[in-house]
């Protein structure tokens, strides 16, 4: 049987073990259980990369614990903006979202656009309305309403701040999650989805939906999904480094990936994390700040589940 | 004397000498030298590079012949929304903006969010509301009418097709303006600034905003930018991937730029070209297509103002 593994993230930042509850832990190891298994399942029937990478996030988006999907944090109007993106490594083929409102999965909208548009990247009420076409499953504002975010929210809704997500520091944690796979036929697929930062303005968009940026996949190389401060992911096009230190200067996936995150991105003083896979199912899960809620398993029967460092 | 540098270009694709007359043909060169001028002079007088890129794209995109600010074409809804990216290759900071409408220059409210924001990326009303704050110049519809840009709307508003700009075949005209520069202190800057497609739906974002695939800059490598078939440009992160081939792969601007618009790009049916500056003052300025509306000077002298191949 060919070889086969996927990693999934659910975003890094100060994740301190002295501020986090064994129940709390406990609950964020679940349910990236749920998400990886989910992926895996889909992986060992067979199905595509792009096929595991979706599900995944899916489940991701769906459990109110990350910041994506139904968990998505509050923005300064009290609304919900959506970010996802989604690239397959096969044909280099890629779908992105921003500025998305009501849309139970961004994740699959992203996938909608790759796959049944002429175009790449759709933005705000022109998605949504894409999202319409495609039937894709919409819910009300009380679905997305957390108690928890609506508090964060509530907290630093008059001020000039913003926050990447709930941390000891309220500013070091980034809510993105992210899955990357390779299938049995040696296809790569990476896909990212975020609910953006508690409290911001302007319309600001991150690294999530951009291709070469938050979300990267080339089957000559490796898949990559990322998660930290987004406009440095943005300025240092993070995701295609890894794949370039791979394909031009010949690294391996570890080597490409740690010179990403523990040098070139530190240099603009970019922090945050990736996971990544190459095509003979490696993975790497660097990350330059405190925590990052990561799971990987591979066909080989290798698994891992962890918060911290 | 430091050496310096300016390059510019007006968009990419089917320009056939057949159809077009001579007096138009003039008057896209003569714009094309405005523009030049203008950046060259900014250059010539010690200031930098990212002034100068402003400066250029500014002149072009006041200029109702390209398609970019002023000469913007229509949305499906008869409207204008323009994207512009800048990035500074001195710090790798950078600004962009997408789905803007009603501000004149977009590139400088990208150069804006790049200096005085905190994010990198604004979009849509955000951006807008972040552009009055700014005290940017806005116009108004009438300023933006152009009756042929109106009449090429008008010949489609009522189908599917979506056009890239005004061209023999319809679709094979790239609107996009840019400029990249190096200035006497060896900084680079590259600059991009678009109107869209006539007719386009959904909220499509191109490559113009897009750091990394439409825009990029590094001191250590070199400044691009991009025009052509944007969903192409932003799977293959091609203004990165020059960049990358130089840093990784050891290639001169030359070779990097032409494996990436001869090579790399046609291998996922992309077309269109790029404009592209290195540390020494080179001048790269490769498409694949007919045409591309694309200028140069450098300081030793030599310059250039070409439409075809």
């Amino acid at each position: 049987m060919e070889r086969f593994s996927i990693a999934i993230h659910g975003g890094a930042g100060t994740i301190l073990k002295s501020s986090m509850t064994p129940e709390k832990e406990t609950a964020y190891k679940n349910a990236l259980k749920i998400a990886l298994d989910a992926g895996y399942e889909v992986l060992k029937n067979g199905q595509s990369a792009i096929e595991a990478v979706e599900r995944a996030v899916v489940e991701l988006e769906n459990c109110p614990l990350f910041n994506a999907g139904r968990g998505s944090v509050f923005t300064s109007e009290g609304k919900h903006e959506m970010d996802a993106s989604i690239m397959d490594g096969r044909d280099l083929n890629a779908g992105a979202v921003t500025m998305v409102s009501g849309v139970q999965n961004p994740i699959t909208l992203a996938r909608l656009v790759m796959e049944k548009s002429e175009h790449v990247f759709l933005a705000g009420a022109g998605a949504v309305e894409f999202a319409k076409k495609m039937n894709c499953t919409f819910q009300d504002e009380k679905w997305f309403h957390d108690d928890f975010r609506y508090q964060q929210w509530l907290d630093i809704k008059d001020t000039d701040s913003i926050q990447l997500d709930h941390s000891v520091k309220k500013v070091q944690k980034f809510g993105t999650v992210g899955a990357v796979a390779l299938d049995m036929t040696g296809n790569l697929a990476a896909a990212t989805s975020t609910g953006g930062m508690t409290n911001k303005k302007f319309g600001r968009v991150g690294d999530s939906p951009i291709i070469g940026a938050g979300t990267y996949a080339n089957n000559a190389t490796c898949a990559v999904s990322c998660t930290g401060s987004g406009e440095f992911f943005i300025r240092g096009v993070i995701a295609y480094d890894v794949s370039c230190l791979m394909e031009f200067k010949g690294l391996s996936l570890k080597q490409a990936s740690f010179e990403t995150i523990y040098k070139r991105l530190p240099k603009i003083n970019g922090d945050g994390g990736l996971i990544a896979v190459d095509s003979q199912g490696n993975i790497a899960m660097p990350f330059n700040t405190e925590g990052m809620y990561r799971a990987f398993r591979k066909s080989d029967g290798s698994e891992e589940i962890s918060i911290y460092k």
